[in-house]
């Protein structure tokens, strides 16, 4: 598939994994609409797009805003529906906010994808945060759902919503389950995002960073790897209405990972602490997917060696500190 | 345990399973206080209630409406959560609507609980909706979710909710997944909370109602059982942040339960009718619930007879058909 003069919205494509999407698409020929609230604290940030081409547009409104973006929506070839907030804690603290942003939006958004572009091809950012504490590794599609916090239950019941659109009315979507994803352009200010984001932080500023427990499993994907999971299941026509788990780099403990980003940046350091009890109660423990359905039916597979992905992630943090914390 | 002077909350209790349930806690001397929005078309009736003692009081309110209902739910030890609506096709039609209702009212309430009685022992009525077409009968608690309608997925997020705060707060919460109740004081004008309502309509008017497909496989769960199945939960903290599924009489197959219906009544016929294709579409085929962890943990088991809850119904329609109708 070409994507050049391809009409793509990605919605949520001023934060972390959403600008990677729209500046790789832009480079590709694509033209890119991006619908973004904007919102600072779940990771949209206007240096993310600060370097994209004249083939992307911004739209800055709710994707549950219909009036304001429903010319774009009806005229796109490919969505790709990223818009969310991934904070768990959050989700606790304000879980009727969490399910307006994670939840209402996507089901005001697919009832306007319906009437207005049911052939569009569309692509949701699910989590594997639903799983809950794994009953085994790896964990598969099958594996039961549990959600350890209300920002699971929510992005549960909006991957229902794709899942159900595509069933009863035909919509060609495809629900792609993320585990931990890294890399340039996510939010490093603090933990909100992910843990990761503010370990990065204090790696280029030369301090340390806390490792809670730091014996539990965890797979990582490197942004670029994500991508062209983004990108391949919108090629692949065998993945509509179904969901998918995607994983990335092999796993390794937190412990092992804080060791690695320490080595590769040359600097900083890290202490190991007991699990917050706060915490505690909705951490996950061990989590490695199982993703060889989404290999087989996309064609796709990760290349990025964490390692590789750590030093790319921490050069571009060095370069552009000053923008994310 | 006694109910004698026990406060005790019903929301939804003016709807079909509320009102037999608050009339019989109201019987065992329980302090009953309703929380209903009366909303006709989701089965509230206020024929339902005429009958109630003085120790039953109204709050006509929504379950989200915290400071219509705060001091009651602040005061009850016991708390029956069973406002909704059950309708499958106005959730597909009003998806926004049923979010509200079903899902993010529940939320509000629990919030409510969890600010002002943790203590209280809290009872969701749940559906087995969200199993979708069964891949395995009879249909346990780990049967896979898979919601074929806006209503599952919102009634799916509710039960986790309550499940959620159970473990993460400490809510005494249990959830009980119904299949199809039936008994006095169900909606039977149409059918929107249940085919079975309107085919009663139709026998106590001496017409005929039409079996779609009938050969599908069901159990159906006389009110009483389930009145005592209600009960059972409440009074065992076993079953605290659990979801169980809950049975009734052996299963039969549509037109079996037609000819049955026909039979005890004595009058009325039915037609045999190819499945609407919008129907169809999510309809889950057969469905028969293996229930045996609640009667363990609760000690439960049904008592009801079909042919004889059948002419119970029938006979309270007979005598009341004019506020039903």
């Amino acid at each position: 598939m070409t994507w050049r003069n391809v009409p793509v919205v990605v919605t949520g494509g001023m934060g972390f994994i959403g600008s990677n999407l729209v500046l790789h698409l832009a480079g590709l020929g694509a033209r890119v609409t991006v619908i973004d609230r904007m919102l600072a604290q779940y990771g949209a940030n206007p240096f993310n797009l600060s370097g994209a081409p004249g083939n992307v547009q911004l739209i800055e409104a709710d994707i549950g805003a219909e009036s304001a973006i429903a010319d774009s929506v009806g005229g796109a070839a490919v969505i790709f529906n990223l818009a969310g907030q991934t904070s768990h804690m959050d989700s606790m603290l304000q879980p009727l906010e969490d399910l307006r942003l994670n939840q209402e939006a996507n089901l005001r958004f697919l009832e306007l994808v319906r009437r207005t572009n049911p052939q569009a091809r569309l692509i949701y950012s699910s989590t594997r945060q639903f799983y809950g504490p794994p009953r085994y590794l790896p964990v598969d599609e099958a594996h039961p759902i549990a959600s350890p916090d209300i920002n699971g239950i929510h992005k549960y019941a909006a991957e229902s919503y794709h899942l159900l659109y595509a069933r009863v009315y035909g919509l060609r979507a495809t629900a792609l389950r993320l585990t931990n994803v890294f890399g340039p352009r996510m939010r490093i200010r603090d933990a909100k995002q992910t843990f990761l984001g503010v370990w990065i932080r204090h790696v280029i500023e030369n301090g340390r960073f806390e490792v809670w427990g730091g014996t539990q499993k965890r797979d990582f994907t490197y942004i670029a790897d994500l991508i062209s999971a983004l990108l391949a299941a919108a090629e692949q026509d065998g993945t509509i209405g179904q969901a998918y788990n995607v994983g990335g780099c092999p796993p390794v403990t937190l412990l092992d990972l804080a060791k690695t980003m320490v080595r590769v940046a040359g600097n900083g350091g890290y202490d190991v602490r007991e699990f917050p009890a706060e915490r505690k109660k909705i951490d996950i423990g061990d989590y490695v997917a199982n993703d060889s359905a989404f290999r087989k039916a996309a064609g796709w597979k990760p290349k990025t060696d964490l390692a590789d992905g750590l030093a790319e992630t921490i050069a571009f943090y060095r370069q552009h500190a000053a923008h994310y914390i």
